[in-house]
């Protein structure tokens, strides 16, 4: 049997006249790409342009909806209400769907951003009503989901299509969360230790805190964090530890949970 | 042989707390909404209560897509690239798209607003340009171009659906672009004359402008403007008048020109 | 002895084409107005028109800085940094003082606004961030505080010039916050059991909360709000509640704690 | 006798996560700086770091208003009103006066951004209305305008305070306005050349456009671009330059016309 994973990244991560990360560079090492839509970064013409260059490689195209907070990057919590939540992942999703094909190519799945996504993973109400507007928009659309969060229980009751998600580059708690980027350890930045470690869970089919704690879950795609300055190094050193480890690189099929 | 026209009005032009118009008093008047898109008026829960409030009804909804520019309303022109400007109308027509679906409606139609549907008006390059980013989103959405401009011919060659549509309040130039608003008489106030306009126009089978021009057009539907404080009053008027002249109302069918 | 009290409301909650309250009929009430600073609502426009009116009445003119969140209204708690919230204080106090200046008048107090106002009222450390940073712009500003809770604390041990601030319009609970808006019976409709309330307050020299619990506190000024349709007549109750108990309508000070 | 220049540059040009050009690099080499203001580009934070870093070096201290538009970067023609325009400028030097003042500094010069620079270095009346908010806010600020244009001769008839400034990396039209950024040339790229160019025009006392014309005029400081890769080299070629023809750098004085 042949096991193959999908690696993603997060890209269209400007605005206007900003950039972020290294996109050209990742495009040529993932297989599918999360496009910010336009309220936490990325713009209309940012949009446009990452999408061509990535159904130019035949890339999977996600959208990446994200709390309307350029400043803060989506990183910021905001107390919105849920129902304007579902509104505002419904008009990103959508917005993401008109300027993909306005370069001839589909939004293939959805993941949520930043502060919304960690909400999200705490709270499965909070996903479902996420999830719930994505699926309204686009009923086919495979839902991007944290493996072992509430967001992945909220896909698994709904019955859509999923991809599960580990992070590369990121610590675990114990109830399979991002641990806090202030805290100390939170991002690893070895690209030798997150080529390990993602080999570790794929082979364990388990989340590996912090802790040690193992928490089997199925893990369809690896995070590569795109905006930092080594990105593309990590990136790569993920890509080679999963060859050199037998383990395939392919798009997620999105099988339902 | 029965005639009919469409009466249609731009809506939910509120933002956040702050609301414009009688969406309410006009829903029971009008055959088709354009609902603004969240650049020039417009977020996702207004646009969510406004196409759920149409659809409800059974109106055509209908994007209305903008300048990003709130504090302006859409009414300045700002000097954006055309394929910016592409971009931006394909974002937009997404977006309402996504919230429609929401709601469980399809968007029909999409309108140009303010400042860029001006610019269209007199640019059959810029209009092409958004047309054209509007069918790429939805092959099948209907172009209401103002009547006798370059939109109309933009759309006309492009060979999509189309809307042919005159001003129920607003004087016309010879060249059946609208008189600018700062400019005196160019707003019409009194509801009887702009009904007798409307139906005159219709009558006629033309632009009927300011100095008495006769600019001949197919005339699908009228639009009626929400955003003042008499504009129900109005609506009523323009209604009651086509009525009395034996004109039906219905949603326009979208042939092509 | 003669008692006085000021009374204040926000003012140009406006926004572009957008217009909140009757800011001319609560301007014939008042005697100090809180100007919204272009992040929750106002811009550079509405504020210049804002200050010019107010300062033809000879009315305290303030600053009332808010989270950036036009579609909250800054009634969405963020996530902000402190040191964040300061610079964010001090660029609209600035912001106010360029456009007070403009129309020829000054800024003499500042106050928070919406969820910024009521996470400083439950947390002193935020609070001071807050006027250190106001102060840090006008070392003579007076700070308008909510009376009784961590605001006014955190004014007290700062030394600066102060106004103790109650509401009209809104329930307490018994640590001096006020009733979530959320909450049956947070805001009160009734002019007159407003005015009463009003009164009863200022000859308890304390808060009453909701429970019946008496707070003791300085009160300088009276909170009108000027969003709500019926503002203008629970604004004139007041104050005519007030001419009724024999209180006088003054300025305040801005004496120290 | 002794001749000295001015050598400024925009910087502050980030917002929120995004940075531009290499500020540290350009603040040993200046002499003055422009700080973005949160229209099109900086935000609160932003500027406070960049007012605390260049008064840290002593540098003079500019505010640097642009039109409302990040994804445009100022760069993109507004139809504003004028009078909307002169608020603008009021609120963001009001605005960098507060952030400046945060950081215990003081805003000594304001120089207008990108279209709008470019909209008042034609249009006198614009220069004007713009200068005169800036006076209101702060009667003894510096106006920095560009050498031989409208804003020169607005700046003249006020009788302000004034510094004339000069571009090292961009050819000049024979009206002394800047060749649009678009076509070829417009932007010098070459170090050695712009230091030549600058010191040539130091020496002859007048710009020297592209087809050799010679506008003779004041130059009291040197607009260094930030925001290109190659700035800081840029920037070090043209001080050399500088100091290879005995030309001493100083602040400018400020003496009116």
């Amino acid at each position: 049997m042949t096991r193959s994973v999908d690696l993603n990244a997060d890209m269209g991560e400007g605005f206007g006249p900003w950039t972020m990360g290294d996109d050209e560079g990742l495009l040529d090492i993932v297989t599918s790409v999360n496009v910010a839509c336009g309220m936490h970064a990325g713009d209309w013409d940012v949009m446009e342009r990452t999408f061509a260059s990535a159904s130019a490689r035949n890339l999977g195209l996600g959208a990446h909806p994200g709390f309307p907070d350029l400043q803060g990057f989506g990183r910021r919590r905001i107390d919105l209400a849920a129902a304007s939540i579902g509104n505002l992942v419904a008009y990103q999703v959508g917005a993401a769907r008109g300027i993909a094909a306005k370069t001839g190519s589909e939004i293939r799945h959805v993941k949520l951003h930043g502060a919304l996504a960690n909400m999200a993973s705490e709270d499965e109400a909070l996903a479902r009503v996420c999830y719930e507007a994505a699926l309204a928009v686009a009923p086919e659309i495979i839902v991007m989901v944290m493996a072992g969060t509430a967001q992945q229980s909220a896909a698994a009751a709904l019955g859509c299509r999923v991809a599960c998600e580990i992070f590369a580059d990121r610590a675990y708690t114990d109830d399979a969360t991002l641990v806090d980027r202030t805290e100390p350890g939170a991002v690893i930045r070895a690209p030798q230790r997150a080529a390990r470690r993602v080999v570790d869970m794929i082979e364990a089919g388990a989340i590996l805190s912090e802790s040690g704690k193992r928490i089997p879950t199925r893990i369809d795609t690896v995070c590569l964090h795109g905006d930092t300055p080594a990105a593309v190094s990590m990136a790569r050193a993920v890509r080679e530890g999963l060859a050199a480890a037998g383990i395939g690189l392919a798009p997620f099929p999105g099988t339902p949970l």
